[in-house]
């Protein structure tokens, strides 16, 4: 008896297309990329652990806002991870880091092993269940910060091993085609550019939370690496910045 | 502040392999392979709604019996994934099927959407961690009973996948080295060799389960397919059967 195949969207309707929501500004706007393209979107968000929860709330959020066809948090399971300062309280956020010390191609402390595979993996999973070919993801080359699961080389091997996963990938392969395309709209955009396609596509970044070490508020530090790439951004592209910073940020 | 490298072994030290163990007969052999080639292991198991949670006991038992260094089950979150017949109780498990029936190379209903590939991401965030370079899994590609990511070409991938994803795997590359090695000992071997193997190394088969739909009390069906590849194994490989087989299978 063989598997049933994923279910095809009923004749007319959208294609469905998954797209992993942090709840990030890069993330919001690759959600809203998605659906101008005309896909029904099925997010997907993941708690694994991080310091700054309220990214899930954002994604909660946002995802209404959307009005997606269905929104998904995966709980992560940590005990296998160790040693990134956004997963254990023992390593502190670094603050303040100019743009070369963000430039210079280390790793940063913020680095969870293997994240983005993991997260990929499962939204492979979610596409596969959903009968979606296209996984949208909000990846940045430029402003990446330095992680490495983040280059178009990464990203390109992991739609080729995805392809290889599946019996549709396989014999998609054989026609020259994919069944599983990894999109990330954002990869070569500056976020002052980011931010002006989610402003022209009417993204609410005020909904959206980027900070690695806000307050008990929520509200954004204003000096870590994200925060700084953010502010930076907002000024850069001439929109105003809703950002709720702590006071003194 | 560059992330904390990955520790390394001290002087002397065997070097640390991470092996996927999922309680069955095939990862059990892996695990003594990757013994026998004198690396200390870093042993992972998944909990991941599998119908024979008592896969996960026997990977405590196949652990704790070989002293591995660690090992941790993992959580897998299934609530991205559906239509499994070994994580719904809507789908029958097939029985019976006949050899030309698992060969026809349709995808079995016990697949489970990119299992494999979430799996081998924890096991790469585990290694990264733990400063293994070697990833053990023991798939297998001629009694793979139709899994579509238990193929040479698809490990490939994934190793080159997992290479790109780190600092240290793109270094790597550069001087024509890897960084992540994904091991799969098993891969050309059929059911009787890999028994024959494990024999050799002492594996206690006793204590593995490949059963898809065990009775309450942990006895294997023998008749899913499974079983059916498990049992011919030891006739062929001419090794007494330790299974404990359900009354009148």
């Amino acid at each position: 008896m063989p598997a049933p195949p994923p279910a095809d969207p009923p004749a007319g309707a959208p294609p469905v297309a998954v797209v992993l929501l942090s709840g990030g500004l890069d993330s919001a706007t690759c959600l809203a990329v998605a659906q101008a393209e005309g896909f029904a979107v099925h997010a997907l968000s993941f708690r694994y652990g991080q310091r700054h929860a309220g990214e899930v709330d954002a994604a909660h959020a946002l995802a209404a806002r959307a009005g997606v066809a269905r929104h998904v948090v995966a709980d992560v399971d940590l005990r296998v991870f160790g040693g990134s300062a956004l997963t254990t309280d023992d390593l502190a956020v670094p603050k303040d880091r100019d743009a070369a010390a963000m430039a210079d191609g280390a790793i940063p402390v913020t680095y969870v092993p293997a994240r983005n595979t993991i997260f990929l993996s499962y939204a492979l999973a979610m596409a596969e269940t959903a009968g979606a070919r296209d996984v949208f993801v909000g990846v940045n080359a430029l402003d990446y910060s330095g992680y490495p699961d983040c280059r178009p080389a990464y990203l390109a091997a992991f739609e080729q091993m995805a392809n290889l996963a599946t019996r549709a990938g396989v014999e998609a392969l054989d026609r020259g085609e994919v069944a599983v395309r990894i999109r990330a709209p954002l990869l070569h955009l500056a976020k002052a550019e980011i931010i002006r396609l989610g402003t022209t596509l009417g993204v609410d970044y005020a909904a959206t939370t980027s900070c690695y070490d806000p307050d008990i508020t929520g509200a954004a530090c204003g000096h870590c690496d994200a925060c700084q790439l953010r502010r930076r951004g907002f000024v850069e592209a001439g929109v105003d910045d809703p950002t709720r910073y702590t006071a003194g940020a």
